[in-house]
């Protein structure tokens, strides 16, 4: 065990920690002491991890003392608080909040995509991107690496667990009142039905879909969509790539969808584009529509890989394709990942 | 009531049909005589339209004779037969089905895009394009007139009754198989409460979405994506525009919604779209995000026009905009598109 380093997870007790503890105790024997963290009202709770039923601390000074690597899983303010006072302690923080991303002295890493910046971190921090970017940028990265991207339009199909919890119970109970009504064409059932209360969604979520996913930005966007622009740009490493997002909501529980048109320098094949995701590490490709395969959530849910299909060459431009890419958004895209980042850390640690 | 064109509507027993003896009750007073057609399995049913009950009669060459305007809402088989009987007996036919909708002596009518093709028909056949291009061309042709389109990127949240009855029923059903039980991340939780039978789609469409709509088509795609493209040049009399779609079915009862990258041949600005959008004929501009104003399919469901918001000047294209549409796809989609070509036949037959 001294050889091995000692990992804090801080926000064990969230929706993406509880995904994270499945994933430790699944992935090999990378860490010695596991350290569970939370806020101080979970402060004794127990959860088990590697089999192991481990007490959760309170985040403090004191409990960051000796530890090699901290994963966060907490909030935007917590992780911009915290995360600081983890790296002074000799921590590298890996961090799932948006609080990091787009510092310029913070790598921000999807280990399939660009392995190597998680090397360069002059802060000792590394950072996750946003769920809704990791459900294609495996994918995206892979077909970047020999095509070069020249540009994506992207629509997504999120689901609501990238809402956390309250996202999950809001079409739960929204569904359980549309049932009990009989639903026509009218105007209104669905919102009659459901009433005022949408939960964290701006309208119905429940026999509907919703065109908005985050805060409002300027000239119409929303964050969410700028934060796929943003990230895709730099896990990329194209500070100038055109990036067009529209991101809705779905009534679908858990994975992402995305529908992505991606044009590149050169003239693409869709035979070449399927040899490249057929070996990618973390796609599957799963393009056979004659059989009835293309991905979706239904079938994508709690796997780790992006999944692929409906890839096309668009009929009126031959450097571009359009595909059909579902991931789960609790494991790669997010707790998985963040895994991946320290397990990365974790390896350089040990070579050193 | 003599001056006023006869009238027979095609298809009255189904579910176009349904909806297009509420829109003739509700429309101004154009027709003379209507005559409800249907199959021999349907006549004598008694129908009723501007609150008379009217027998159903088997389409025949008998009970064609007189129609100054024939709407046909039937299957493409039976468009494809008899439409050419009708209009040999001197009618006008507005087909609502893909039978002729490519060919070139038929005209692909939207009144408020391009009214005056209407005139032209060689063949005294007219067609009414699918309802998935319906739901946008309203807008899409409105900005082009201003702008001039140079090409589309469009991918559908589409409705479960575009498939009709079944579709609608299949989506019912599902729902409340998953409805009884408890619904983790675990793969297989959906196929597994909903089983085998998918009914019209293939795979499961509560909780799910699926990147598949009508029959496989060559390399890859998806006769709904092709008909998108094709129908959408051919109303905008742009045969080499390109246009690039992705068509997704959601679970949702009624009303399409299109997410649309639409890149023009002039700067665009999203102030003069908004002027556009909120003057266009049939289009409704639904756009001030601060405010939870977008449209989904909840709140459009059962209206007539176009409803568009998202409107977002491309951060890295001048000259494209992204779009947001919402349309139901039984009225604007079917039935109230062929009313209103059909009262444009009605209009110059009686100043002729
Ligand atoms: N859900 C997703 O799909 C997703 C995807 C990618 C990234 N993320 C990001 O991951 C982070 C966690 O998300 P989540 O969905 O797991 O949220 P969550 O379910 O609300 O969990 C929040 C976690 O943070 C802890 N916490 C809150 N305040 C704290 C404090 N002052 N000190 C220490 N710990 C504190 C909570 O501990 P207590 O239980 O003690 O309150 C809990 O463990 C967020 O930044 C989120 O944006 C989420
Ligand atoms: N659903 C949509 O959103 C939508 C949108 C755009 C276009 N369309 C097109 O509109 C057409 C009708 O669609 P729908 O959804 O209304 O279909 P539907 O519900 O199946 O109705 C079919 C109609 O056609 C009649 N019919 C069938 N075989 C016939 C025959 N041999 N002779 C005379 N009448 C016959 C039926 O009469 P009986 O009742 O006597 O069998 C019924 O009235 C199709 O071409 C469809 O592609 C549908």
């Amino acid at each position: 065990m001294t050889d091995k380093p000692t990992l804090a997870v801080v926000g064990a007790t969230g929706a993406v920690g509880a995904v994270m503890l499945q994933i430790l105790s699944q992935h090999a024997d990378v860490w010695g002491e596991i350290r569970l963290l939370a806020s101080p009202r979970s402060a004794g709770r127990k959860l088990v991890v590697r089999g192991v039923e481990t007490e959760v601390l309170a985040l403090s000074e004191e409990a960051l003392e000796g530890v090699d690597v901290a994963m966060f899983d907490v909030p935007d303010q917590v992780a911009a608080q915290w995360a600081p006072v983890a790296a002074a302690k000799g921590a590298v923080v890996v961090d799932n909040s948006a609080a990091f991303r787009m510092d310029p002295d913070v790598p921000l890493v999807v280990p399939e995509v660009n392995p190597h910046a998680v090397r360069v971190r002059p802060r000792s921090i590394v950072s996750s991107p946003n769920c809704t970017t990791l459900s294609m940028i495996v994918a995206v990265g892979a077909l970047h690496a020999e095509f070069g991207l020249a540009g994506l339009v992207v629509s997504s199909y999120q689901a609501v667990s990238g809402e956390g919890r309250a996202g999950v119970d809001a079409l739960r109970d929204q569904l359980s009142l549309v049932a009990g009504t009989e639903l026509g064409t009218n105007p209104g059932d669905v919102r009659r039905a459901v009433g005022d209360d949408t939960g964290p969604f701006a309208a119905p979520i429940a026999l509907n879909v919703v065109p908005w996913a985050g805060t409002l930005m300027d000239d119409g966007w929303s964050s969410e969509e700028l934060k796929v622009r943003a990230e895709s740009r730099k896990i990329l490493d194209r500070p100038g790539l055109p990036v067009s997002v529209t991101c809705v909501r779905v009534p679908v529980l858990t994975t992402h969808s995305l529908a992505v048109h991606a044009r590149f320098e050169n003239e693409v094949s869709v035979e070449r584009a399927h040899e490249i995701l057929a070996t990618a590490p973390g796609v599957v490709l799963f393009d056979n529509p004659a059989a009835g395969e293309f991905p979706t959530p239904a079938d994508v849910v709690g796997t780790d890989p992006t999944w692929v299909g409906r890839v096309r060459r668009s009929l009126d431009d031959p450097t571009a394709l359009e595909l059909f890419v579902c991931g789960d958004n609790l494991r790669k895209g997010s707790a998985l990942n963040t895994a991946q980042i320290a397990e990365l850390v974790a390896a350089e640690i040990r070579t050193a």
